[in-house]
């Protein structure tokens, strides 16, 4: 325990980060990677997902994880101790998001070549990492029963850019006042196109779900699947 | 319902901000009125801790909030319905905090002539608020049990900066792994001056105590008082 490879990012010097982005994408295309950027509030439930995740997907696929923060290596190494699968904590020097440019730094450092999956999840935020493309191949945040059913009239960016939102902590719900009608009603206010999937990482509940829509997006290609 | 004032904040010309803030905390200072600036998560807990607080509050000063968010109106009408205070809405355009002028703004268009006490909500985001003054009297934030007790390893300069932590949702401590003795600890590693006062704004366990600490704060004239 405690002995994950911390990689500190330099600051972009790149002055079209969009594109930077897009080179990315046809890099990772190129290698056969699909890339998962991983968003969400501080203590949603990033980590703890992408290990109950990762368990169930490592029959399908070779798999790394980036584990963005500003200080600590906490998640990293939690990810190494409970997943099997190689995993990098990457420091962002304060940053409160990841561009293409540090993303790319971060997949140098990971290694690529051995990997069909990788996970890069971001600084715990829901404002700033939603307004830099990191060149992923997609978009998934997590929101959690206990920070309540109107985030996303609050925070309406991350929600309208994600593919996939997990409702995370439903096992917490009859101690809250959480609406999920109303929730997802919210989540599809700002995409109507994006697949909501209540999830319980404690629990496991409805994690299979998750997995498959992952093994159906990775098989057809990206981002043209809707569940 | 649904009738409160909401302001478009414009975006700071200031090249000194940190000077804007010392201005602003004289200004202030010249008026008696004290302010505070409240930082937490998405979903921690801000807005229903202001409202059971404010509440409790108004017997000893006159009270005005300020609800700042990327977009939405759901917390300044939410202060109207249940808080008996001046409150109004402040929208950053985007922003992910909110700097001395921008505060400035507000405060102007609350109107602080007849009040005592300010409660400024920031921008839910435990990275990007930490690192701008707004020129408040002081810097609050509150961390919720569902985050757990890792947070202020993982944002370390919010931790720092804050004189009050209160540690909220205790209530469902009994439904999340959440260490007290380590979370205290672990603010204590970054900020061994500051408060920490566990809460739970839905039941009011507690709430008694921050009520006194803000009485004898104000009274003692400001950020020299220590618990």
């Amino acid at each position: 325990m405690g002995n994950v490879k911390v990689i500190n990012l330099s600051k972009s010097v790149f002055d079209d980060l969009d594109r930077e982005a897009e080179i990315l994408r046809g890099y990772l295309k190129s290698k056969g990677v699909f890339l998962v950027n991983v968003m969400s509030s501080p203590g949603a439930g990033k980590t703890t997902t992408l290990i109950a995740l990762i368990n169930r997907l490592l029959k399908h696929f070779r798999i790394g994880v980036m584990e963005a923060d500003i200080d600590s290596d906490v998640d990293a190494v939690k990810v190494a101790d409970k997943a099997n699968c190689k995993s990098i904590q990457l420091h962002t020097g304060g940053m409160c998001h990841l561009d293409a440019a540090m993303t790319k730094q971060g997949l140098d450092e990971l290694g690529i070549d051995d990997l069909d999956l990788v996970f890069l999840e971001n600084v715990g935020n829901l404002v700033c990492p939603a307004e830099f493309d990191t060149g992923a191949s997609m978009d998934m945040t997590i929101l959690s029963v206990p920070e309540g059913d109107d985030k996303p009239l609050k925070y309406p960016l991350i929600y309208r850019k994600c593919d996939l939102v997990l409702i995370n902590k439903i096992d917490a719900m009859p101690y809250f006042t959480f609406d999920m009608d109303r929730c997802v009603a919210n989540i599809k206010l700002r995409n109507n196109n994006s697949t909501v999937i209540p999830i319980s990482a404690k629990t496991g509940e409805n994690l299979d779900e998750v997995v498959n829509y992952f093994i159906k997006i990775i098989s057809s290609g990206g981002k043209n699947y809707n569940a």
